[in-house]
């Protein structure tokens, strides 16, 4: 059997590809002692949008520096689906003699499409890894398995890859069964921790034919991460199937667990709910470890994902019969509660062109005896639940208004509001992620035709001590007022580190 | 089946069984919408000299309160060795009709003689459940398995415990068979997690007859932990077996992962080789929860656990043939290197007396060249790495100490000190631990027989931040001059925080 540590191209999802020259230099130097086969190293790529580090684009510098310090065979990994025959050379030609195996990671649909690249790969000197997706639908893909033959004449070794981390022993036992009656070729498996399963089904895997696995160090990598590279290296072992100095382990393990304690990869219940439901963890990982959502909205967003809830539309549109020139904007600042008698006289004032629109619940409890003006509610996230705390017993009058379909993330439906919450039908603002609050508030702004909207409670964070998710909650604000400033005269009345236009509340009242 | 959740008896090893009141509403308010059969709410025990909580004594103003707030069978554990049929009674009868389940921890070596006391508390009224340890070992002893037949009449279920974490499937297979061709009654499995085969060895023991399986929240538990009462609750409802509202269960486990970032439990490296090598883990916590050993260490024990290298000694006993009536007691603060000028000065004036014990290594660089003087070095935990690192490849001079056997933690000797390594015979100062260095630093003193002990490095730490570690070595420390102070003059020679009497060194040199 043979293992291959892949910590470094999947561990980089948390990190962005970009590791501490210390842990990297500690990777490799504890890796040249201990008995494993193959060390894949990153992805290799073509140029992308989003920045991300130096082990997904594996300059020849790099390939060169790891040569220069490893023992071990390289691997690289390329995603099937950005490769064309007429593009392969530029990628690979430069890793000619350092990098030994190339694995390509594929759809199963895309199985036939990719064979000639394949050839194209193994042409120029590399052994060749085929890593196929979701080994837990094979068995209802026909064509897949029709096809299927054709791969042992193309590939060195042939990878089931658990991508959901939802198989169990005896799926493994049955799939690997399956492909081995179908492949002559050597077997790998890559295994998820979602259900804890990992180790598990790599014994199985191992036991029932297969002759490489994947592994990570203290799992690293996307989602629930990965068999853990010392848990299978302890078991090996205690079974008395290899020796190794346990220091280099140890020193190895404890770098990636300090690294651990800033991105907390590892299994919880939303791994664990899109795991044993087949549901991608892509977007789990997305909510998990960048945006404020609690547990509860991600399960329910899972288990809406299981229904196949997304697309229904549930509630009615949201077309107002009145429009307002004018929009008071609520942050969820503590501004708001301490200006909150010269927001009211601004509100006053401005009655008979002004609406609300809460951002945030955090401060409507101050309003909720401002019954003259219409009130909007931004239902996203937690917000449900806050709105039934600051409502209590109280009479809800406002309105509440849904990020439009599809809503990948469950939201809370506040029963307190159920015959007054409606949905945006479409974005009409350009930006990656359309359920944030303040992007709903300016599309609500939107439908409401406003043309002045007036902030308040957006203070951009108090200076002593704020979160990184503050500060990326901080930055993702000011992108989007940059995207609407010209669809809207965006004046902030109260103090802010945002970079709006001020005018100060008190200049407006009487 | 049924599932029995034991968090709070089970993780009480991580809060002193102690649990903020807003936990403990939050547990039982989920449990009450959660489809588990049984609470297992906490010991109850007899005074014991440590401070254990509430949940570890149970008083009954505490049962009362839970029964008045949980829909779910409460079930209780005692520990076998603590009981006896004189003082079951006084343990029990507070219980009767508020407790339904009550379950006892054995050894099995005392499987005849527990079951007396078995059909006492069934007398009582109560359902009885026997926990029986170390169920990797049960094949390998003859009177175990010919005293089994016994437990038919006595209890309402068997448990199997997985005490070390060590068993795979194909061994809860194997002994669940064999005890299951012995008994009649329900039997029940208690997993560890340290090889993350919780989940599938009580599926498996499921599988093959078992009823009745324990969970705990996010697996806390000594230890490794626990099977997952949220992985086990996911998947029976992934499988269609079991219905819930997941909202509860994320709000259960919410509160949970927040004790869990203080406490750390869940299993790591050193757990999956005490796990791996059927190795007991009540050392491992103590380890890795409370002092300042490294990984490393901490692996390097276990080895030799497994090795049984344990007392075998390996080195010569400590026989200086000089004796001095002055020590200089370096310790590992900062103040040593600020005074150095000083402490040199001090050393010289009494060089005819006196000689210097290190502590701690982190000072030893500035003493690397009074060569006039006998140094000694204290070798626990990580001291070793730590002398290599400050000779590098100058001569070492000094004469390194051994604290005496056993030493379970195992010691990394270094290299430039081998044929300088000496080993206490044995403690003869009565404390709880005998390899800090502080203790072993005394014990040098006493066979060196010193009379004035000098103290200098000893700062208490930094007022400005500490670590909850450093105040437990603070408290430990002060604990041992506690109780060596009548056996040598302490005085220390620079400021300290420590309650130590003080002689300012610069009163005492010229």
């Amino acid at each position: 059997m043979k293992i291959l540590d892949c910590t470094l191209r999947d561990g980089g999802y948390y990190t962005n590809w970009d590791f501490d020259n210390d842990l990297v230099k500690v990777y490799f130097e504890s890796f040249n002692h201990l008995p494993i086969d193959f060390l894949e190293i990153g992805y290799k790529a073509f140029a992308e949008n989003y920045y991300k580090g130096e082990f997904y684009y594996l300059p020849l510098f790099l390939i060169k520096k790891i040569k220069s310090i490893s023992n071990k065979n390289l691997a690289i990994l390329l995603n099937g689906k950005d490769l064309f025959e007429s593009n392969i050379e530029d990628l690979l030609l430069p890793c000619v003699g350092l990098i030994d195996l190339v694995r390509v990671a594929i759809d199963p649909k895309d199985l036939n499409k990719s064979l000639t690249l394949l050839k194209r790969i193994k042409s120029l000197g590399f052994k060749v890894a085929l890593n196929v997706m979701y080994m837990s639908k094979w068995k209802t893909m026909k064509s897949f398995l029709t096809d299927l033959p054709l791969v042992n004449e193309t590939c060195d070794f042939f990878y089931m890859v658990d991508s959901y981390g939802s198989v169990y022993p005896e799926d493994v036992k049955e799939i690997t069964q399956t492909v081995k009656s179908i492949l002559s070729i050597p077997l790998g498996f890559h295994g998820h921790n979602n259900l804890e399963m990992a180790l598990v089904n790599s014994l199985t895997a191992l036991e029932y034919g297969v002759e490489i696995i994947d592994s990570t160090v203290t799992g690293m990598g996307r989602g629930a991460g990965n068999l853990k590279t010392e848990l299978i290296l302890t078991h090996l072992s205690s079974k008395g199937l290899l020796e190794f100095d346990f220091n280099y382990l140890s020193n190895l393990v404890d770098k990636f667990s300090q690294l651990q304690k800033l991105h907390n990869w590892g299994t919880n219940l939303p791994y664990m709910v899109s795991g044993s439901n087949s549901l991608p963890q892509k977007d789990v990982m997305e909510w998990i470890t960048k945006r404020f959502y609690s547990l509860n909205s991600i399960v329910e967003a899972l288990q809406n994902q299981k229904s196949n809830l997304l697309d229904k539309p549930r509630v009615e549109r949201f077309k107002p019969e009145n429009k307002f020139e004018n929009v008071l904007l609520i942050g969820g600042g503590n501004s708001v509660q301490q200006h909150f008698e010269a927001i009211r006289s601004f509100v006053y004032t401005n009655k008979s062109s002004i609406t609300i629109v809460h951002a945030s619940s955090t401060n409507a409890y101050l309003f909720k005896d401002l019954d003259f003006i219409p009130q909007y509610f931004c239902l996203v996230g937690n917000e449900g639940h806050r709105l039934e705390r600051v409502y209590d017993n109280s009479p809800f009058k406002g309105i509440c208004i849904l990020p439009p379909p599809p809503r990948k993330l469950g939201i809370y439906k506040p029963e307190i509001a159920k015959d007054k919450i409606f949905e945006i039908e479409q974005s009409t603002i350009n930006h990656p992620i359309n359920d944030t609050h303040t992007i709903l508030a300016f599309e609500i702004s939107s439908i409401l035709e406003a043309k002045n909207v007036y902030l308040v409670g957006y203070d951009g964070y108090p200076k002593e001590s704020i979160t990184s998710k503050m500060h990326e909650m901080f930055i993702e604000n000011q992108n989007i007022f940059n995207l609407v400033k010209n669809r809207f005269k965006l004046i902030s009345l109260l103090p802010t580190l945002y970079d709006l236009k001020i005018t100060s509340l008190y200049s407006l009242i009487k």
